[in-house]
């Protein structure tokens, strides 16, 4: 492994956790903000009423988000387990087809037909080797982990939370909802926009357009949030 | 391509349309379900205000989840796309580590020293072949589709919608949010205990204990926000 690969695998890693985290606070900025915005808009609503929807749309958001994403790893690992229990059946009762299958991958690789058949039963005398090699080549399959699965929900429901104090706070220390609103639209942007800048930094994107893509998606929801309000209150 | 590969992909094909909907659709049960339910318990709360601030969630939760699963899917195509240019580099700048790298992969897999050369030699004539292999074996990398980026946006975007508005209908058809707490109770279990088999049932995976799962992690984030919204009242 020469340094170049070693270090993206590395940056991999960090980029597992990283999108944990913009997943579950860019929605954790987004959807609190826009709902706390909606509220706004209607006319008996107080700031009490705004901050205890919000909280409990921040509780419910982080579990359903959460454990969403746990349940979407679990599902992950399952799904590579049948898979390769699939893989070994094929194995044992397609030999033949199995090995022609594998001797087409080299050939549309441009591998001369000696050569295929060459890798092929050389690959094929391991079947655990070879149902790896399939795993990995025809499914793109790599052995999922649970512990990331459960690293996964924490960083994104505890990111959400984190994500959603923030718009809110501005109705804690405001009294009138439209003073709120005010601050917490100021509040909010600029979080959307640093957040936005560096979530694109990290991630090897032009940092000023990912800036303002987030700041848009999350003033756009709260826009569109704040209308229905008013339409439907 | 034998008959059951066939069948796996078009299997894929399907799944990945149901994992957006899937996505969208458990959400939007979830989490307007547990706001409705968070506010129900507030003193002062009329069905009005539940059902503005549900409608002002659902629309806020559809765009921040439809754009983020656009978002996601561009963010997919703009790394492979990096990818495969880094990979084309270290070709052409590290030719010979870069061969060794290969052969390393075969030699894993058992094959003979023989056999790692001589295919190695051939792969690396064509230079896209040879990274079109290494992109799909060291990264398990296929060219993500930006058509699958626009549709997935728009299918967890209205899933989310039509989710959300199953709850929420509960406080429309009633007059007192304790009333409207329990139909959507009831209502919104059932669709959940609902989708939560068929989800399980076309995924393959154990029909009842997907139901409940689903069913409990919905009734777990409407629990905590009622509380939630209790103690902050």
């Amino acid at each position: 492994m020469h340094p170049e690969t070693a270090h993206a695998e590395k940056h991999f890693e960090q980029s597992e956790t990283l999108r944990d985290i913009v997943i579950g606070m860019s929605d954790g900025l987004t959807v609190p903000f826009a709902l706390a915005a909606g509220l706004s808009s209607v006319h008996s609503v107080s700031n009490n009423i705004i901050i205890t929807a919000g909280l409990a749309e921040i509780i419910a958001g982080s579990i359903a988000m959460g454990l969403g994403g746990y349940l979407a790893g679990k599902t992950e690992i399952e799904h590579y387990d049948s898979e390769l229990k699939r893989e070994y059946r094929e194995i044992e009762e397609f030999y033949e087809v199995e090995k022609k299958e594998c001797r087409d991958i080299f050939a549309e690789y441009g591998l001369s037909k000696e050569s295929q058949e060459k890798i092929v039963d050389e690959l094929s005398k391991d079947h655990d080797k070879w149902v790896d090699f399939m795993m990995r080549y025809e499914l793109g399959l790599e052995k999922p982990d649970i512990k990331r699965a459960r690293q996964s929900a924490r960083n994104i429901g505890v990111a959400y939370i984190v994500g959603g104090i923030v718009p809110l706070s501005a109705y804690i220390f405001t009294t009138q909802p439209i003073n709120g609103l005010l601050f917490s639209c100021i509040i909010t942007t600029a979080c959307l926009f640093t957040f936005g800048y560096f979530k694109s930094k990290v991630t090897g994107q032009p940092p000023l357009q990912g800036a303002l893509t987030t700041t848009i998606i999350g003033l756009l929801a709260a826009a569109a949030a704040f209308g229905i309000a008013r339409l439907f209150s």
